[in-house]
């Protein structure tokens, strides 16, 4: 019955290709895609070297129209498909898909949005999304529960940084700003070389001269080189605790709640295990 | 009775409000402190520069002179309403309170103290207060205790690294000092090169240039990459420790055994708890 | 009756000496090898800086021609005595062996291929091979299983990375690109310039100039700071992991309950082990 | 009897003095000498400033000559006083003495021997005698001994981070080296390259320009940025293990062997607890 619509018609047919990763016809289309995202991201990058992109001109506005339509298509489809559109729509990965669609729009509509094409780098985020294809999804998800469960410690963390950072740049500027011809013409670049000393990146576009200077920025990297600590202890200990968690996990036969290997009751409902 | 007095002269009312963070006046007074705060930083950050500080010359004074007087109205009221107002006022907070609120007034006695003003960054942290607001304040004392713990090793850490430095950067100046046009001018600048390298923060304003300097250079930067170890080992075992305890902690009464706080069956003996 | 074949033509004698590290010959062979290597390595550095090269221009010929010679004899030898020449000629240290032995004949063959010559500090990865001398031998295998073990998770960490380095760049490239001079000149330099930044690299020759765009790397670079705890992370929960198993594995055969590998006695019920 | 000879005479109370911490002359004599130390080479670093040295000259040289004395006078009181003085004189702590109390003298012997002086810096190593002053000497002892634990994962990682780094700069070599005014002039500074790259120190002095170096760097750099969590995880898993072994020690009362603080037998022994 069914038969008489093509395959690519069916709606539910076209949901397991395009969102599911199942079937075979599921995954060429996912590798499709990737290579798809890849080659677009190139021809991007192609783009934005001016000589490069003098020389590919032709090619590469070819190619960006093929992609452009190929993309058009995919987020019409999966609008379509989708089991609620508006649902998709304003999820995570439909807002991507939509804003790596439009560019090109936008600068067809105003040539002035030059730098709105740079969005369809964006495509990028994309290629999580085929991560559906392979085993280690699981592992991306373990990664991501640990994240979450220490994202309040991380929080607390990180505004303790910025607090230390402005105070530190506020001394630095007090000690090194008043020097002529100094490099710390402002508060705000002295707050950004903290921030470049203290993470130890280090640019050395801006560098202390004055021995006090020197002095008080040698203990702004020792002090960053120390406390890079913190946020690695927060979040091992979160991941040592979650591979404790998976080695000791079991389920209570009456209430299935979780229970360890070497319990001999519940102690959720003091069932005998 | 109290009601012929109006509420904010209610000395146990005003302390609620300032202080606690439980009533909903208490709420709002903390975020428009935080507020403030955050708008006294962006025009001292403003003022530094000397093109904006310029322009906006009258907006900034203006704005500057109103925020002293809520400072200084806040400052006065703590100091009224707190229940032991001497403690208060040499407690880390008050400290940081009056180091906050003085500096304005410090620059009219005295206006060759131009520097003082940036003393005002330092409100930034009471940003620290606001946190009561926040449910992760529990986090902050949970890494807090952490790292009070690990102190003494951390600190026997940081004088190794001190010493190592010293005796890096005089290896170094005796390797690349005498060398013409050299930029280890003096012992100092080798001790501060070899800390710029040892924490990995490489500004690269002084480089070796010699073959045994690079050689030696590269030496202490594997040095610095692979130390970097022990302090982050310290603080994870720490955090490591202390997840352990909180989930762990608390005895069955019947046979002694460990369980868990929240566990409601001794997982041994099967007792209730 | 083997006494008339002289020891180096016994297939099986000369597997002990070159494949072997019991035997005394064996190590003697190892030790050679690996000195032959480090003097190889500083032979292709001195080569290298042209001053040294042409100073030294003979001696080092002779060196380079005695030690292609010694190379060869031991890839042939290997060839010859291992009990499946085919299946060493293409495990790992096979095709090392051989890429560190064929440099030289290729630039015999065609004098333009100057820099395969390069090839040959590849034979410093022979170096592993002698390892088995010592006794750290194991402690490599434990780092290998833990690294194995968390590849996984590293790997969806690494794509995670990249795809937020090509986002970070772009949006970089986005803020400070069109700045007139500017040193973001194209994509592929704003992406570099991310990775520089958030690996804490920070060479120095491209840095952000406007407020805005150094507003931006400060948050890259803080990023960078804190998200490079999750690898740490990832190791260190598979250490502590693997650690915990080395101690605690073992049954007790009455109780059933876990003993240590060198426990006498059950701690649990007191069973002779 | 011994009333005759002066205190200060007596062998065993000037070994308690200057070896001991225990009394109250001990303790003050260590203050003293720390105090020296530091005074020395803050002297030692004026030094090597050229114009500070020219104007504090008769100070600076009053104080070393004051200083000189007294270091002689510690290191030959040390030696009269020593149980074994042939002991003392070759341990870790008598070679540094010594090598902090010659090195005036050499210059007088030599005056050509000017960078000798330098050596006087290594007198802060004595700093860590001091330490036993204070009560985290056992952090220190319990650092050291974590330490020695993951000494030998921690050797077998560096050397393969030696070898990935010869690998890495000679391909960086070979990409880069062929660039007329290339940075990269020989094999040794690609190494060194490498090797500042993938330690996340990043000086800028010599960096990439082509696309392809580019590329590669940014492998480099993220290689580092990943691998460093390796020796990390080494030491973090030894200080985790370290931990929990401090918690559940105890002491079996017929072997005296260690037990845990929960076994019921002892697992050396079989005696029950």
């Amino acid at each position: 019955m069914s038969m008489k619509k093509p395959v690519w018609m069916d709606k539910e047919n076209l949901y397991h290709i395009i969102f599911g990763t199942d079937t075979k016809c599921g995954k060429i289309y996912d590798v499709a895609l990737m290579i798809l995202i890849t080659l677009s991201i190139l021809v991007t990058f192609i783009e934005s070297v001016p000589s490069l992109a003098f020389v590919f001109k032709t090619v590469l506005e070819v190619l960006e129209a093929l992609m452009t339509v190929a993309f058009t298509f995919d987020y019409v489809a999966r609008l379509y498909c989708a089991r609620n559109p508006k649902q998709y729509a304003f999820s995570f990965f439909g807002i991507i898909d939509f804003l790596s669609t439009i560019p090109p729009y936008l600068v067809l509509l105003f040539p002035s949005a030059r730098y709105m094409i740079l969005l369809r780098t964006f495509r990028f985020i994309r290629v999580f999304r085929v991560f559906k294809l392979f085993t280690f999804i699981n592992e991306g998800y373990l990664l991501m529960s640990s994240l979450r469960r220490s994202m309040n410690k991380i929080l607390v963390y990180f505004i303790f940084v910025v607090i230390l950072v402005i105070c530190l740049g506020t001394l630095m500027y007090m000690v090194e700003g008043n020097r002529p011809g100094t490099q710390f013409t402002d508060l705000g670049t002295s707050v950004y070389y903290a921030i470049v000393t203290m993470t130890t990146v280090g640019y050395g576009d801006i560098t202390p001269v004055t021995p006090l200077g020197r002095l008080f920025s040698a203990f702004v990297m020792l002090l960053g080189y120390t406390i890079i600590a913190i946020p690695t202890g927060i979040v091992t200990a979160t991941f040592v605790d979650e591979t404790n968690r998976k080695v000791e996990k079991g389920k209570c036969p009456r209430c299935g709640g979780q229970v360890g290997k070497k319990d001999r009751y519940c102690s959720h409902c003091g069932e005998k295990l």
